[in-house]
Formats: structure tokens, sequence, C-alpha cells
């Protein structure tokens, strides 16, 4: 029987580390591009710019959503990486989808941004949340059923990482919920889930997350 | 005879990786630029947001296949170079084409999904493709005959390279003739063919490509 | 007790400088986009073209003070980053806070050549710089006592490192304070300690800094 | 005396090739952002798409050329630092000066696409490829004279890197004094060197440079 490309393809983590790095760092600095600064020819004194940026502001939130939600993804996938010996093809193709889902933040987000009341662009930027979890957690199973984990990665830290993927998505679920309320209060339950999460133990109330 | 410049030139296969992901996260990103939101302005209630979004979705299409042509080839390109030893100045440049190649997608991507039906922007599409391919190719055989292979690469594995490119190329080339009937059928063929490479020997009807 | 997820997440010191080194090379990539060729409809003379590209050039300062905070930054980050023995979860977060507050350079850079007589414009580019060293300075006080330095890492060079951002912010500051008289005062002066970081000890008129 | 942060800062050769990965990168596919698709609302006909395709082609040449630019600058900044042990702060700098020139390249072209028949536009196209080169030129200088060579770089391998920058710079230079007569003599003469050195010594006319 022939050597089949399949065999052979996508095996390397340090490409795959290289590419998720670009995409999040691109992400990252195609966030701000949103916030665009207001046009000189409207503005005429000091008291009008500052007027003029704080209309900004709202923008600011979406914004740090979703920096919190990039910051987030890219430890964890970081994280599920360190444990492995090495890629495969079908590793490579689920990481690929997770890029891609992390390629849409952008979009999710200025979408979120532009229309901040309306249920269907908060489900939009929660189903991103979701994609990228979902793919994650995707490629944590097939790297553990299909031998891509280094010797010494515990069995232990495999559980906490796929209890720290459920438990982040129920609440980000919950969070979404919200929206029958107001969206504005999925926003504020979600960034509040999300410093929880990157300010981390020492500050956090709910430490046992 | 005096050392010259191009014996030393371009043998950091390391600098060649970091370049490659750079070039394809960034092409990654640049396509969902082109997903915009509507605009605020002329819409006033979920259901025109959601037909504005609706209305959007032919260009998912379009969107999706060039990520897959991008996935496709950024595995392709990983596979070929992991059997590399180091690269040499003339690699270098025939990969510089490849990359140039891969910086045009998000080009023709954007040309396709604007006319849609008009067959010669599924040719230029197509012909991207082709030369992605091409350059690949050229890269292959520079490795093979000008010893820039590691010891231990099997030529068994540099035969499934080439035949997954050749046959790869005969079936997009299939896919765009196919446009003699209708764009639709092009882009639906070759979508098909990609997501066959992309999800894997378990699932794929055509487990011989 | 069981294993948590903040025990084994973001310890890869690899991935933060892949990440970083994404983040500057697009942030001093998307500052060039902001010197916009002038329009061909409105130039039909050498002479015409000059004079275009003379009235770009106020914009030419803020953008070279900028890629000069950029340059000064990536290499004090890279320095700290050289001691580290590896990473931990919250010096993960406190360096991606560091990069967010990088990614607003160009906007705040955008935002004080737009408006560059405006004291709130440029308090807002200081805000972005001040930011920026606090992070850093915060990542460095984590670094230390959390025990992630090297072995090697002298206690000596570490207050090095520290005196360095002590100073530099503080002259930032007293060039901020300066727009009280004009805000041509500060970048002036801003622009002036900057180049005396850059060019470095040969040249440099204040070798004790 | 104590430690001096400059003794201590941008020793890292690894984050150096990391920024220039990504600033090479986003400059490649920026410049093929400037290739816009036609507008569709335009066009009515394959024909019509066909003619406003051909409309574009001259971008094609300034586009063929910074590409031409940015691969030579980038395997040729490759080579010079594959032959260094380690970096230090002067030379990060004088790097970093490097990548601040190869930034511009994207506005370059855009200017000398908008602009293909101006002197001033073609003139400051060139200064951009006379500072890369000088930029590179002074790096290597630094290289060599303050120990930051490997051991076992040779000194016959160095003098080959410098004649290369020295007869390549002459010739940019004529090519640009071409522009007494016209633009476009300049450009395909410049055009004609790059390809030279871009093909390599197999096909070449003019094997000793």
């Amino acid at each position: 029987m022939p050597t089949h490309y399949n065999q052979l393809a996508g095996r390397n983590l340090d490409r795959l580390s290289g590419l998720s790095d670009g995409v999040f760092a691109f992400a990252m600095t195609v966030l701000v591009l949103d916030l665009r600064p207001p046009a000189a020819a409207a503005i005429h004194s000091e008291a009008a710019l500052w007027q003029a940026l704080v209309a900004l502001s709202p923008r600011l939130i979406t914004w740090l959503m979703s920096m919190l939600t990039l910051g987030i993804f890219w430890i964890g996938q970081q994280t599920h990486h360190d444990r492995l010996a090495h890629s495969d093809r079908a590793y490579s193709w689920l990481q690929m989808t997770f890029l891609i889902t992390v390629t849409l933040v952008p979009f999710s987000t200025a979408l979120l941004a532009e229309f901040i009341e309306y249920r269907i662009a908060l489900l939009i930027y929660w189903l991103n949340i979701l994609l990228i979890g979902l793919t994650l957690l995707a490629s944590t199973y097939r790297a553990r059923h299909f031998g891509l984990l280094r010797k010494d990665a515990s069995p232990e830290g495999g559980r906490a990482l796929l209890r720290r993927i459920y438990i982040g998505q129920a609440l980000y679920a919950f969070g979404a919920a919200l929206c029958v309320f107001s969206t504005y209060w999925s926003i504020g339950f979600i960034v509040a889930v999300q410093l929880n999460y990157a300010i981390g133990p020492r500050f956090r109330p709910f430490t046992w997350l």
C-alpha cells in the first residue's frame, strides 16, 4: 500500500502556532481599526472633540469584550497546544476551522457595535463564541483519542481543560439568553464573566470557575 | 573564485515558515474584511437586520471556498516543507512566488463575489488556484533535484505529494470547465472537492483521492 | 485537590513572542496606511504633486513619533522577556493587556494627526504611552515576585530595566505637561527624548538616561 | 558601575526575525489591497468586465515591481541575519529603521501607481529603495565592527553581501536617472534588474552581478 498524503500532512505544531499567532495578532489590530477618530471638519473646539470622543465610548465596550474573547481563546488554545507531541492532518483542519471562527470576531463585533440593541446581532456574536469553543473542544477530543498528546500530559490536566470549556460555554449561553430582557444585560454579564477569567484567581469572586 | 551572494542567500527554512504563516494569517483575516455589516441607517427592525444579513449570504460561499483554498495550500506547503533539510536562493524565490499567488486570493475572491455569474471572474479565480499549485509543484522539483531534501524524506512520500497536486489540479480544472454550463456548477463542484479534502478520510466519499 | 486550569494555562513564552511580533508588525504597517497618496484627479503637474506631498508632511511627525514609540517598547518588552524562564497565566494576561495598549497606537496617532493642536488629543496619546509603560511595569513585577525569572537573570539587570521605565515615563509625563504652552512643545520634546533613546549611547547628549 | 539598560537590550535575533517576517508578510498583502475589483454597478457584460480588468493592468506593473523589491530585500536581510551570533541594541534599531522603510513600500507604490508619469513619484519610490539599502548596509557595518558575527561567518561572504548591495543600488540609481527621458524607462529598467536578481544564475543574462 503506497504512502498516503494524509499520513504525512499537517504534522508541524510550530507552523500551527505561527499561523495562530498571526491570526490573533491581526484580529486584535483589526478590531481597533473600527475605532475611527472623528472627522476634523466637524470639530472646532476642545469641548467638541471631547464630546465626539465620548460619543465613541459605546464602541469601547464591544471592543473590550472582543479583546477579552480573543485573549481568553488565545491562552486557551495555547494551553491545549502545549500538551501535544505533534499534530496530524485532521487536527490541523480542526484548528484551521478554529482560526476561521477567530477571524470572524472582527465581523461579529462590528455588527454588534452597529446594532447593539438588536437581539440578532447579539445572538450572532454569541454564536461566534460558541463556534470558537466547539472547534477547540473538537480539537481536544481529536488530540486525546488519536494519540497526539505528549507522554507527560496528565489526564487530570485534560479534564481541567474540558471543565473550563464546558463551564465557560454554559456561562456564555446563559449570558446570551439574558437578551430576552435586554442585550445590555447579556453584554454586561458576558464582560463580567470574561473579566473574572482574565483578572484571575487572586481578585476573582468565583474561584470555583 | 570568490564566494557568490547566491551561494549564501535564502537558506533559512524558519524564516520561510515565518513569512508564510504571516501571509496566510493575513490573507485569512483580510477575506473577512469584505463581509461588512449592513449600514445602521437603513435598518429599523430585527426583521430588516435579518434580511440584510441573509442578503449577505451569497458572499459566504465565496468566502468559504477561499478559506478552504487557503487551508488546503497552507497544509500542503507545510507538508512539503517538513521534508526539507534547508532552503536555497532559488527555492526561496519559488516560494516567494507561491506566497505572492496566495496574497492574490483576497483579490480574486472579491472579484468573484462581486461578479459571481461572470465566467471571466470564475476563470481568474481558477487561474489563481492553478498558479498556487504550479509554484508549489516547481518548489517540489527544485527541492528534489537540488539536494534540499532531508536524508530521511522517503521518495514514496514525495510521490504521494506530487500525486495530490496533480489530482487536485485536475479536479479544479474540471470544475472550472463546468462554467460552460454555469459558474454556480463550477463553484459547487470546487467547494465539494475542497470539503472532501478538508473533512478527510473518515467521512469522505472519494477515499482514493 | 484537582489540577486547576490556571496552573496549566499560558506558560509558553514562544507563543507570547509570536503574538507580540505579529501585533507590533501589524501596528507598524497600519500606521503607514494613514499616509494616503493624494487623489490623482486634483493633481495636474509635478509642482502640484510636490505641494500635495508637502501638505502631507505634518503627518510625518506623528507617524515618526509613533514608530519610535513602537520601536522603543518592542525592544523594551523583548529585553524583559529574555530574562524569563517561563510565563504563567497572569503574566500572559498582563502581556495581553500590554499588547492591547500597543494596538491602540494607530488610533491615538490618527487622532493626534487629525487634531494636532488639541490638548485632548495629545493627552490621549500620552495616556496611551503611559498605559504601555504601566502594563510593562506590572509584567516586570509579576515576573520578579512569582518566580518566572531565569536563574541567571541578574537583580542588577532588573533594576536597570525598572530605572529605564521610571525615567522614560517621567520624561514623557513632563513632555505631556508642556502642552500647557503648546502641543507642539510636547511633541517636539517627546520626539527628542525618543530619538535620544533610539540613536543610542554614542551620539546621545544625555548618556545618564 | 551599574548594569546599563543598553547592555541588555535588543539581543534576541529570533524576535527580530519574527518582527521582520510579520512586516514583510503584511506589506506583501497590503500591496494587493490596492488592486480593487471594479464596481459591479458599472459592469453589465463579460466584455465590460474584461475591459475593466485590462484597465487595471497598469497597476500590475508597479505591484510586480514592489513584490520583487520586497522579495529581494527579505532574502537579503535573511542572508545577512544568518551570519550573526546575536544582536545588540544599536543593531536592533538599525533593523527597526530598515523595517520602517519596508513599511513605506505600499505607500510609495500606491503613489507611483497613481502618478506613474510623474518624476517626483518615481524619485520617491527610488528614495524608498535607497533607504532600504542604506539601512541594510548600516546594519552590516554594525554587525561586522561590533562583534555580532558568528565565528564561522567568512569575511569572503561578507564581501559578497556588500558587493551585492553596492552593485544593486548603483543599478537602481541608474534606473532612477533614466526618468530624465521617461518614468517608463526607469520602471522598465528597474523591473529588468529585479527579475535578473529573482530568476537567478541559470537563466540570467548578467551572471557577473
